[in-house]
């Protein structure tokens, strides 16, 4: 039931007027948080790209991580989704879902983290919801982006042929959370840089604006390698052939017994894999360049739906984890 | 942590292609959920709004509630708001956070319950994600509609001497909840009527495209009557006086002693209140008869920020409870 005191929806309009409504003075639609839903119109030109990911306590983020980051891997994830589609992302709603016994210190926090990532990604907040519930921190962001008209980078538009790249270097995520978990000891600057990739995924925004009309299919890896490769696979009606020794790993993870099948299979890296004609070699090169980031060609896209996996020797390579999956 | 197992991995994936994809069909932006958001584009001169409310078991409904009602209660809220800003409602994003015990038909009822309420009120799910949470079943949905532009009914815009009306009838929500709450005990055709007002409150949206041009301010009662006036007047800077016997109930409500103090207070009954010139009376009325929908006049909008209650002879009426507060 809805909590009859008084004093409490005090709290919960406090907490919106001090915290929230700041977040959202960038966007004159949002009425500064005041009414009922926030009006939004896209740019000329610009079809509108929504998304929507939800996170949860205990399943996407640890009861010990910090507000600042819980804030932001759950802005973080869903700007992820945006770039997946080459899409610029413009605004956010929020849900919520808050336990009584979070202190309002926590809130403080938490505002401030979503401060400091809709400064660094150009976001602001247009309405939601909070609600205190008896069950675990749950938040929930649908976010909101743009791409011109037809460019919109998708899962379905694979080809035969087309190079496979990743963004970045893979399977350092699911090694941070094995170092949270204490089941992994690295050395210091290890540990910290694997946490950090758990904690703090990098959405490749621009990358996914770059792709736009180089690119022929799209996706972000949250759910590990070879199963975000298969939506691509599946929704393109492809197959695909990728070489283990090509898949990028940073120094932190490599030295790892498990760091492979954390690149294969870990997920919560938040980079793009995305297919392209061989053509788009050096254009890609450029975009690499340009942003001192890391982009690998692990493979190609090939006829029939098979996702062969080789080692360096070109011996087929088995695993049998093939990640998490959402939709 | 992610669920490490692949067969509940695969449910996840067979619930989603099941029970969710079905209610994608309708728009051919949402990909049929294979991607990794959905693109729309407003109509031309139309403005986009957008709202996000989220239902907390135990808080927004009762466990016991059955899967068709708890998703078409999800969904009727969020409608509510499209009601209450004048917008047309286009469609919605789905997060559901499921706990492990919720069976199949659960989730197959919930998909159903769904369906009938997209035929009801002409939207489409377009994206959204499902999760498995330790905590209690808690559902998020953000809603898009369209308006055309410039008509959007905002609670700022009330202005002194204007009528206020309400749409159909208060108080019925929260003596239904009573009722499921085994605090009151009415007839068992008053009993029906009362639970059915709390589980599927009934979204005015022709009433709120209706009023577009016509209303000056409007809102939706979901957290109890004098809140929900109190965010038109702190909105519009303006005060108003309305009286306790001019406030409609239903027969079924009328009758108890808490009546009044439901329908003043109570919530949920998600009926519009809206402020509109006195000169509108006619356009009004012919509104109400044409879709057999009671359009009751409680006051009017005054200068300054006070609201004043009066009963019957006039004199002030005075209440502690005013009702819950969100944003």
């Amino acid at each position: 039931m809805p909590d009859p005191g008084f004093a409490s929806s005090d709290d919960e309009f406090g907490f919106i007027a001090r915290h929230l409504r700041p977040l959202a003075s960038g966007h004159s639609g949002a009425f500064d948080l005041t009414d009922d839903a926030a009006l939004l119109e896209p740019t000329a030109g610009m079809q509108l790209v929504l998304a929507k990911d939800a996170l949860v306590e205990g399943v996407h983020f640890l009861q010990h991580d910090s507000a600042e980051h819980v804030a932001q891997k759950a802005l973080r994830v869903n700007l992820s989704d945006m770039a997946a589609m080459g899409a610029t992302p413009r605004g956010y709603l929020l849900a919520l879902m808050r336990p009584k016994r979070l202190p309002p210190e926590w809130l403080g926090r938490f505002s401030h983290g979503l401060a400091q990532d809709q400064a660094a990604f150009g976001v602001t907040l247009l309405g939601g919801d909070t609600v205190v519930t008896p069950g675990v921190l749950t938040l929930s962001i649908t976010i909101l982006g743009e791409v011109p008209r037809g460019q919109t980078l998708r899962r379905s538009g694979a080809r035969t042929n087309d190079d496979i790249y990743v963004s970045g270097t893979l399977g350092g995520a699911a090694l941070g959370l094995e170092v949270l978990q204490g089941r992994l000891s690295p050395p210091i600057a290890a540990s910290e840089f694997l946490i950090k990739r758990y904690r703090l995924p990098e959405p490749r925004i621009e990358l996914g604006e770059a792709l736009r009309g180089v690119a022929h299919a799209a996706i972000d890896i949250s759910d590990g390698l070879l199963a975000d490769l298969e939506h691509v696979l599946n929704a393109s009606g492809k197959g695909a052939e990728i070489y283990t020794h090509r898949i990028p790993m940073s120094q932190a993870a490599a030295p790892h017994r498990g760091a492979l099948d954390a690149a294969l299979a870990g997920g919560d890296d938040y980079e793009l894999l995305f297919t392209a004609d061989p053509e788009q070699r050096p254009a890609i090169q450029a975009i690499s360049e340009q942003r001192s980031l890391p982009l690998t060609i692990i493979g190609q896209i090939t006829e029939g739906s098979e996702l062969k996996i080789r080692d360096a020797d070109g011996r087929p390579f088995s695993t049998n984890r093939r990640g998490w999956r959402h939709f």
